[in-house]
């Protein structure tokens, strides 16, 4: 049995495609209670992006600190409450931010129409009734979250997406201009999201040549980005990295992220650590899963004189640390693919716990 | 304004897909008068495949007969005139085959709920309500029209496609395995349908970096297919032009044809002439257009031994070649992008005549 996997519907992709947001919602304007919610990075508030977004008298726009934490469970039911409160059921919800807000705008977009927490959904097909009309609207580029069926959480017990056809977008907005405040910190912590994607991707089992294809344009991507000769933050750099991340994300359609997601998530779930920044954390140790890569990783780094602390785990406690190898041990859908169906056998937590301490 | 377009919205993807038919299908069957139409390729008529087809009692399967001609309206019309009145309207319509079953399959669906014939739908957005469920399952890889937004239908008039959002497939089941009864002229012709749309899109003016991110590795595909160490119909390669052909379709969406696609229409429309067999024919004689592209056009068909007529048009009367011009001359889109806009100064009939008389 082969994936039969959810597309976005529409994708408008190109400098200025932001201008094309109102024309794009006006025929859905009419739905519902007659009011968009745009949920935004609240680093845009203030800023010119914030005057630029196209709300309409009766249109309710969030600014959202994602700074601190990964997005949770408790967020998007605090969201969900406020506007069915206030306003009703919304026309429609468009997410302009980071992968978080992406996550977000998924999460709220299903969690108007289904009862309960947020926490009752976190896993494979488990909502209940078709969300809303929801648009992805990237200004950071690698997280590949403007594609996937997945809108990830952490909950009080676990972190995990809430996983569906449902959770995709109807419309994404690519307009790589979006790209040029990003620090550069942050431009690296996420592209490498997507090098990371694809790297994992092809590194293990469960692998097409689907998966391939896309893989490998977008690491032929990513390395234009980060190492080719017109290397750095540029408008035609980020017109291929709005691509690459995309195609990072459709290379996981038929395949899986590894031991690195697997490290990475038990750092998010236990100390908050962003995405990104725990991915890279954690990548740069893995050099017996992933190899060259994580050499060629090394080179981008130093060309971009970006900051990777190093010695992070002298300050954790054993307790925090076993606190992550259980998360990160609980993820068996990465360690096989990883390391194959038998990975049980050939894989402990004392093994897990030796990464961490690298970190 | 970038283009917004619309993605297929389910693909699966894998060798042996098409035995998911049946579940897919399964929840659309309550819709409509409750009966599915198999539009299917004439060729596989008596084969392995045709048992293979999930039709069910009260289901309506066709086997169609598109080696003569290209799908014109009429043959739309007439199928369309049928079904409704023998059955009603169908819960959906698959088309099993290639590109002129896809084109077939996406314009019935359009017609059997829009009113008289399928000519007065010809051009952009001239399609007044919305179609009923259909999915694409090519047998033959390389046209592009299992994701395309255009039903590319002969009519009295003009060879112009039904190009709306509605026509692009709810569902594309892609199978390698199916490529591999095709025979060898006929896997080299389509396959280089794909081969030529990436040439023609990256070299014009409708070109973005969303474009080429595509046709850069469909073009890479190709060459791994048709001259790398492994060249040649099998499994492998299967899985990869199945995918060059889907990416090829995606690097249009951004893009167009040029110049061999013109001139392809002219024989088509005129002659009848196949579409990939069409193309292979203009291509061979379009050095000034696309450059060492023909080269390595030349090496492929050379190493897989593929016929390819030279010396036609000393068969063509003038009253031919004039109306082939005048079709060809008549597609301003496809020499703006060749050309530039400007085309109308630089290029003329005597030129395109020249071209014809190449052939």
């Amino acid at each position: 049995m082969h994936k039969n996997f959810k597309n976005i519907d529409k994708i408008v992709y190109g400098k200025g495609a932001f201008n094309q947001i109102d024309d794009i919602l006006a025929p859905k304007r009419d739905e519902n209670d007659k009011f968009m919610v745009f949920i935004v990075d609240k680093y845009f508030e203030g800023k010119k992006l914030a005057d630029r977004i196209p709300a309409h008298d009766g249109d309710m726009v969030f600014f959202e600190d994602i700074d601190q934490y990964e997005p949770t469970t408790d967020q998007v039911d605090r969201l969900r409450d406020q506007i069915l409160a206030e306003k009703g059921l919304p026309s429609g919800i468009i997410g302009i931010g980071g992968g978080s807000i992406m996550d977000i705008a998924k999460a709220l977009s299903l969690m108007v129409t289904n009862e309960g927490s947020s926490q009752l959904y976190q896993g494979l097909n488990l909502v209940k009734k078709a969300g809303i009309y929801h648009m992805g609207v990237p200004t950071v580029a690698g997280t590949g979250a403007e594609c996937s069926m997945t809108a990830v959480l952490t909950g009080p017990v676990k972190k995990l997406g809430l996983k569906c056809d449902w959770t995709v977008f109807n419309q994404a907005v690519l307009d790589p201009e979006l790209l040029a405040t990003v620090d550069t910190n942050q431009w690296f912590y996420t592209g490498m999201d997507c090098y990371i994607h694809c790297i994992e991707a092809e590194s293990g089992l469960y692998f097409n040549a689907y998966s391939k294809a896309y893989g490998d344009q977008a690491l032929a991507l990513c390395r234009e980005v980060y190492l080719g000769d017109n290397a750095g933050q540029n408008l035609e750099n980020d017109e291929k990295l709005m691509i690459a991340s995309l195609f990072g994300g459709l290379s996981l359609t038929y395949s899986e992220v590894g031991a690195c997601h697997a490290i990475s998530y038990g750092l998010s779930k236990i100390l908050g650590t962003r995405h990104g920044f725990a991915n890279c954390l954690a990548f740069y140790h893995l050099e017996e899963f992933y190899g060259d890569a994580v050499g060629e990783f090394k080179e981008m780094i130093k060309k971009h004189n970006v900051d990777l602390p190093q010695g992070l785990s002298k300050e954790w406690s054993e307790e925090t640390i076993d606190a992550m190898v259980e998360v990160s041990y609980n993820l068996p859908h990465m360690w096989n693919h990883a390391i194959g169906l038998d990975w049980e056998e050939k894989w402990t937590r004392e093994d897990i716990k030796k990464i961490f301490k690298r970190l």
